[in-house]
């Protein structure tokens, strides 16, 4: 396992001093808190868009801080909850009176401490609500889901909604509807490594690759020979064929940290092929990291179903480095 | 040695399909010919701006592809420079009559091919010229320097010219200031793969890194026991500095394809500092993938001196993926 970081335990705050001090037009610092906020306040009347978890999935989600997506990202220690107090501050950087929507990926921890947090902010008198996104097919149980890429679909569609002068509540109930369609699974070869144990999430030889893997470094649902990328997406594919009909999608390939982008438009070139062959019109196309697993090798597809609204969203304005349109 | 791709030798191929297809907005593709162009085909009376090599850098060069930057792309196929023929077609798609500027890296290679293309093309009644770009510091003996990320500042630079209407000889002559100027240097933990025979560019251990690589999968200049990257920064400044006095610089920390951006970032958080301790002022700041070597996990820092006539065209608007601004 080889990193490239200073001390270890210093890894998160030092992203996100660096972040800060390259994009400063961009990001604001909560004083003493690794919490991105908008480099020029919260909008007064917006409502507030939050989201954040555990770091190691750059850019997700500091990335997705700007106009027309996120007004702030709290940023866990690598693949950990952050702290409903870290939370707090996030929420009151992106409050600008008129509520704040929390985006929050389905794992226990960042769910409660979340939801503690929206109490914290309830008593200093901030209307808060929350929307838990799973998209993750290869979790067959939904309520145990994971919420995976799909959630950068939430940040964009319910941050374009707020931008555009949404109630909370119209923009919680957008929100609502893309984590209720959003669709994703992912892969991997090769894992990812913990920064300050060294250890990799899961050992695979040189022939083994896991299907239906977590961000986390959790091992997929199953370890299968390694074979071309063609029949890969095949494999992903039948899960979220499953669960999302022939239509108009958006759709996107997302790299897990460690994919070259050569390898990601590869895999896009099946992936459109293979869709379209089944009767999908991809009217919006995403290839790129947006939600990776440190320096993981593997990729996850996301199949969102678009309609009139939706895909206006998509379309609307975004400053963030991580979704720039 | 793992592959996310079919097969092998379709690798470009498929993948050029998969981006064209994926932003038909932004990209066409040269019929038979692994060539990008421009969706809107080459602009009347624009001096034309081609970039090109081979592949596995990517972004570069077809991320470059649009309004603001270049108008088109040769993709070789991986690591190997792209034929006079293939270079002939991207000259031919960028041509609005005003005359074509090619960029070229500096490789016996692709500065041979590049030129014959520029014959061919001449013979054509197409004007052409032509610009080297030898930016990395690693290489001591100056016409020997390879050309690496430094050149993703030269596409963006001339192309900002060239939109603006600028002639080939006074795009030619601000591509030249870039690339007289500019300085890079790179380093790896972990080497990169051939697609096609599955060999590593070198073989390392666990403790073990290279300073100075290439983006082919070059050794280093020099082979050293790994540490942290705050030493490692050091180690490549040190180098930097002796070529570009303290003063206004553009400052690029660029990813190697498999390094995560959260190490990205941490990586410029102690350029940042320790350039800022040593006399330089970081007027623009560019962290993530430019120009990549396939999965390679390392880095290159790059700095270019700033005056005011370059930090406007590097401001300039820009459609391209890879620089959008």
């Amino acid at each position: 396992m080889k990193k490239l970081i200073g001390e270890a335990n210093e890894l998160v705050s030092q992203m996100v001093e660096g972040m800060v001090h390259a994009h400063p037009e961009l990001y604001g610092r909560v004083e003493g808190f690794n919490v991105i906020c908008r480099a020029d306040g919260a909008k007064s009347g917006k409502v507030g868009l939050v989201s954040g978890g555990g770091s190691g999935h750059e850019p997700a989600h500091a990335g997705y801080v700007g106009d027309g997506m996120l007004d702030a990202a709290v940023c866990g220690e690598v693949f950990t909850s952050p702290t409903p107090d870290m939370v707090l501050e996030g929420i009151k950087a992106a409050d600008g009176g008129n509520g704040v929507l929390l985006v929050v990926k389905n794992y226990a921890g960042d769910v409660m401490n979340f939801e503690l947090a929206a109490e914290l902010a309830d008593a200093e008198g901030i209307k808060v609500d929350h929307v838990v996104v799973a998209d993750d097919v290869a979790i067959t149980n939904k309520e145990d889901r994971r919420g995976v890429a799909g959630t950068v679909f939430v940040h964009k569609i319910a941050g374009a909604a707020a931008a555009s002068g949404k109630s909370l509540d119209e923009v919680k109930a957008l929100a609502e509807k893309v984590a209720a369609n959003v669709r994703s699974m992912g892969m991997a070869v090769e894992p990812c490594y913990m920064p300050v144990s060294g250890k990799p999430g899961f050992d695979l030889n040189e022939e083994e690759m896991e299907i239906g893997i977590g961000i986390h470094g959790e091992r997929g649902v199953e370890r299968k020979p390694t074979t071309n990328v063609d029949a890969i997406v095949d494999d992903l594919l039948d899960h979220l064929k499953k669960e999302v009909s022939p239509g108009e999608v958006a759709v996107m390939v997302n790299g897990m940290g460690g994919t070259p982008l050569s390898e990601l438009y590869v895999t896009y070139h099946f992936v459109a092929k293979k869709l379209e062959d089944a009767g999908y019109s991809l009217k919006r196309k995403y290839v790129g990291n947006y939600m990776t697993s440190l320096e993981m090798h593997g990729f996850s597809i996301t199949l969102l179903p678009l309609d009139e609204e939706l895909t206006s969203y998509l379309d609307a304005p975004s400053a963030a480095l991580g979704f720039k349109l």
